[in-house]
């Protein structure tokens, strides 16, 4: 067993109404002159931004606003961001929105209290000794970010998308209400689900089999997640169906899932040159990866992909027959990406094959020119990358 | 579902040779003057306090020792730690020890910067304000303080044993090295185990019956517990095994196993005045009345005793039976705590049965003389509890 640090320091108000506790959650945490950070048309056209904002006012809280961020969140605005922090004296950011609000505001948080260019972290160049605190009225559940210490920004001008992970960037507080996400449409519904469960399958996937809890609670995340799944596509307004979601997505990616296991997060890493290069939902650009991963990778541990196929995707146990079963689970997690309208391949994702000379240059981005390896359950090689980009466009 | 908040910012470092890194939190939780607070012979025998004691001499780390902690920690010696953390000026407590210890330190925490006496935040008659930072070398997993809100102390004056929760209370750091309990008992380690599971028993049989994701991770819990409590008692030094009941006691009672659910809690507060009276040890306590009260109260919710019994215990589902399913779960828990030598009923605890006079003093106190009523699963008023005591008594 791996040791492990478990630190999710985050506050999560969770439930109906929560949102009418965001000025008093910011005044406990310090915040007296805030940025207010969203996205485009959904935050206002459902009136919650308003809402917060005359709560902001009500209680003597100074704000500026700060929106256009846009799915695959820009290093450009964060820099404006980063520029009006510094300008105004902002001493907390709270993001409205889901993953690319999050992520851009906790990327602008790294960024203010330090000198040279925030992308500097990302790009491993240097650690953030402090960030600004930055709280979260959560959207839409998917990227997890209100309580993983992740965020991932695009860098448009060389369609660079990169994920920075440190404890200082866990939320101070989350405040997630199921009712603002029964407006999402199935297509982000469904996508936030196939985010949410790989978060976990992306720690599940692991060499490390010594440790039952972890596992058998990822299980039991998963199963949750795909019932449910189903209930909030069929029933938008389902009030508990979208409860086990939402907070399912800050489970699955706040740390429980990987206590004492190496995690794998080669489709993620595969799926963020997608985003780059393709500006897809990173949700669909997941499904269309992990089946022909899935089918590449599973010999390397087949005991783990049998215990996949039966405790989480209900395949029933034959232990004569480890391989059938472990592709019997591969096969199902795919009859239930289609369930859910997901794509399963990259032509299905894209509208249109990917040439040759993009999953050249995919892969050699993925690996960093060949210099990086991606995954642990399997580690794969710049050739394997692209080998995965090939079999998956069929 | 009910609205919850979710709360655990304690930082948990977890694994082999853990505690080489007692020094470094405490700095990095502001520690320079610090008390170290356990109990009695282990620690000591063990060469674990003279370690970490080596290691805050090296760090420049000033501290005062207070050992003396005893099972179901008493008032007295909290008043002490109190006082001696006023004219010492200590700013963290570092306890070294299992639950008892680590409630200690806890209430000692609350009760160092508060003008009146600190049995008062026990008694309902204040809210501290304020608490002295308190981090924990976990040798004994069982009560999950070093994860929880809560703390559970004695007035030995009066026998009164009375818990106090508050996010006040949650641990700054926590550290846990599965080989620390590597010399606990078999008696020890599973009443360690009856504890953890009660502390998720207590949320999972509530009546809230529309949060599948916590209701799920509960069992998956459950189970993981169940099956390593006969590993561990079969080879004290299994260290995997040892790893799931030390992670799962942290789990059980961070508030995971709750969200979204209203907790039942009638067994710790009946076991509570069994502690307080007969000062037994707390999960035997806990076990020799669990299996009377689940069949006292699984009439007013069988279909959660069905998924108890079918989900924990593999007890085979029978949808045309449910009441013969549920007491089956029932029994099946029964045989587990015999398999792993816990008491099952009062006279196994004391050795004795108790006299009618003391489960009516039991019953008096459990219900402040009939003014409060225990339990949300089956509200239980002062008789039901004599009833209760009563019938586990034969």
């Amino acid at each position: 067993m791996r040791n492990f640090t478990y630190y999710t320091p985050t506050e999560v108000i969770f439930g109906r109404n929560a949102e009418e506790q965001t000025a008093a959650l910011i005044k406990k945490y310090g915040g007296r002159k805030i940025l207010v950070h969203y996205g485009g048309g959904s935050v206002k056209r459902s009136g919650l931004l308003d809402r917060i904002c005359t709560q902001l006012t009500n209680e003597g809280i100074e704000y500026i606003l700060l929106g256009g961020v846009v799915p695959n969140p820009r290093l450009s605005l964060v820099h404006e961001g980063i520029e009006l922090c510094r300008r105004e004296g902002i001493d907390l950011i709270l993001a409205v929105g889901g993953g690319s609000a999050m992520d851009s505001a906790k990327a602008i948080a790294y960024g203010t209290p330090y000198e040279g260019d925030v992308w500097d972290f990302f790009c491993g160049k240097a650690k953030p000794a402090t960030a600004l605190p930055v709280g979260v009225v959560v959207t839409n559940p998917a990227t997890g970010s209100e309580m993983s210490d992740s965020c991932v920004i695009t860098n448009e001008a060389d369609k660079d998308k990169r994920g920075y992970s440190s404890p200082l960037g866990r939320c101070r507080f989350a405040i997630s209400n199921p009712e603002l996400t029964f407006t999402l449409p199935p297509y982000q519904t469904a996508a936030g689900v196939a985010d949410i469960m790989m978060h976990t399958m992306e720690r599940y996937f692991s060499n490390d089999m010594d440790m039952a809890l972890t596992e058998a609670l990822a299980e039991a995340l998963l199963r949750t997640m795909k019932e449910n799944a189903y209930k909030v596509l069929a029933n938008p307004t389902d009030y508990t169906a979208r409860t086990q979601i939402m907070w399912g997505g800050s489970l699955a990616h706040n740390g429980l899932t990987e206590c004492g296991m190496l995690r794998d997060w080669a489709n993620h890493k595969m799926e963020h040159e997608l985003s780059g290069m393709f500006d897809v939902t990173h949700g669909a650009g997941l499904t269309a990866l992990w089946p022909t991963w899935a089918r590449y990778v599973y010999k390397s541990n087949i005991q783990r992909f049998v215990r996949f196929a039966v405790n989480v995707m209900g395949v029933p146990a034959d232990p004569a027959n480890p391989e059938a079963v472990a592709l019997k689970g591969i096969e199902a997690m795919e009859s239930f990406y289609k369930d859910i309208k997901m794509p399963v391949n990259l032509p299905e994702l894209l509208g249109r094959p990917v040439t040759e000379a993009e999953i050249a240059e995919l892969a050699r981005r993925c690996s960093h020119d060949g210099t990086i390896t991606v995954g642990n359950l399997r580690v794969l090689t710049q050739e394997d990358i692209a080998a995965i980009y090939r079999l998956a466009n069929q």
